[in-house]
């Protein structure tokens, strides 16, 4: 089939019905459209911290219902995903973030890998995509060992994806987690994420490239860890810093940009602690905006860099600028 | 160069100064991390409008000093800067948007090939990055004949980029920058633009491939354009429409989102006619606010596609997010 040009094709169609034959050859003829791709550009993402480079690493989404959240109404919540434009689902991104110091090859956090069907576990694809070799990676700093965090360790036959790596996280995280203690007295329904995380470190701990943490320690040259708990017991955010600029890799601090920069005293239903969930969250959301700190967020909506701004009443998120790197 | 691990670097260094015979064989060894890629990801963006698939085309990015900026004093407009993080320059996007209407292939603007250095340019590139070739395109629509909008109508070579392509545009637009003697009245320093946009459409006028429209008349099915004179004297948007939902490309609607969103009173010194240029984005930014369409800016940080909320004074720009094409 072709397609005429120069005559309006509802006019050229209605024609043909009746006077086929007698009908002109058009003066241009080009083939249909092709058909349409459908496909996403590549899920990373490049920024310039001074002497650092940070790359976003998309791993996907998952659809994180309004009803996980509470401390506000469900009236107030709806209207709050309604003035940032969310739609139904509620669509939820799940990020990592590769550092390179200058010294160091840093990923922190390592997405979901396969656990969680098709609309996750993209990470490592994009690692490759953005030009690096996990191979090339020294350091994977975990901000918590939810299995979205973690399970990316293992690639898909088991082994490690980065073998050449050591896996930081604070000590109060592996004790909670990597307790099959602690583990045996939790609900049902929550002791899949204990296996998880198990699992996810296992080779690495084997290898002896697995070290824990004090609260605020030093883990690199020009990355200090920043307790953050509450999320759960040891969850850390990591603060690089390279000459004036720092960024705050904060793990998940918010759950829901629409929501939770209004309104920080709303919890997730997967916090461990609700109540210092909140308390942590409004700790660093009033830090990160009154140093205008570069913030990345493991579930902001990628690439999830930015900054925070103070509002009269709570905070507001502004996603970083897509253009060349500096 | 190797790296010692579990053993940290700063104490190494130091121990290697003074006791370097002794020192034990880190127990892991690992060359330095590869050099920093410092590049971006491709410039496209795919988005799903019903039936339609929209790609956004990056052009690159140009600085446009606030001075540029008018109808706001100078310390109110460093301050709206300030609030949405925007970097000294101001770093300003460039965009084409392909829409796939599923009957047609069209590219809406086509960005400023190499008229203006090298941070812009990329549209075509980035078209072909999207998986398209440019000789299937079958309609250009221009929102007016700024060379940033019309000049990537030719490839490196002065050839149609579009070599299939009808070029459509108001007829207020081509009646004003195509008339030599319009081009002969106007001031020195804006000559060029008269001659850049002549120059970009001459192949395909001779060609018979250049059709002008009337206000608001239809030009594809689907596709009807949108009066907005006042950046230009035939400026006009296209609103795409599939399904309950609608996509408004409104050109130079929007030059500084920082500003302008909240501000829509302040003009930009390339407006042809301020006044009226105040009067339309007031009249379109009303009218996608309370309609609720999604909108694509010309100018608005990359992809350049989102919505506008009514805020109590002015107006905000909610980002689209990024995720996997529905």
């Amino acid at each position: 089939m072709t397609k005429a040009y120069l005559v309006p094709r509802a006019v050229l169609s209605a024609l043909a019905m009746t006077v086929a034959a007698t009908l002109a050859v058009p003066t241009v003829a080009l083939a249909e459209p092709p058909a349409q791709l459908r496909t996403q550009a590549p899920g990373y993402y490049r920024f310039a911290l001074a002497g650092m480079e940070v790359t976003a690493l998309f791993d996907g989404t998952v659809d994180l219902a309004p009803k996980l959240l509470s401390g506000a109404s469900a009236k107030d919540i709806d209207a709050l995903l309604a003035r940032m434009f969310v739609p139904k689902g509620v669509q939820t991104a799940v990020n990592a973030f590769l550092v390179h110091t200058g010294q160091n090859l840093v990923l922190a956090d390592t997405g979901t890998a396969k656990a969680f069907g098709p609309g996750l576990g993209y990470m490592l694809d994009n690692l490759r995509a953005a030009g690096y070799d996990p191979a090339a990676v020294d350091t994977v700093l975990l901000t918590h060992l939810h299995p979205d965090h973690v399970n990316g360790l293992l690639a898909a036959d088991g082994k490690p994806a980065f073998p050449n790596a050591v896996i930081r996280v604070a000590k109060a995280e592996a004790d909670y987690w990597l307790s099959e203690e602690v583990a045996a007295k939790a609900p049902a329904d929550v002791q899949p994420f204990f296996a998880m995380a198990r699992t996810a470190v296992a080779p690495y701990m084997a290898a002896g490239r697995f070290k824990t943490f004090l609260p605020g320690e030093a883990v690199l040259p020009g990355v200090a860890s920043v307790p953050a708990e509450g999320h759960t017991p040891g969850h850390a955010g990591y603060l690089f810093t390279a000459g004036d600029q720092s960024l705050l890799v904060w793990g998940d601090i918010v759950h829901s940009h629409a929501v939770q920069f209004a309104r920080p005293e709303v919890a997730i239903e997967f916090d461990v602690d609700k109540k210092r969930a909140v308390a942590t969250r409004k700790r660093l959301l009033a830090d990160a905006a009154s140093r205008k700190l570069w913030v990345a967020g493991a579930h902001l909506p990628f690439p999830g860099i930015g900054h925070v701004r103070a509002e009269s009443k709570g905070y507001a998120w502004v996603p970083v600028e897509y253009g060349p790197v500096k």
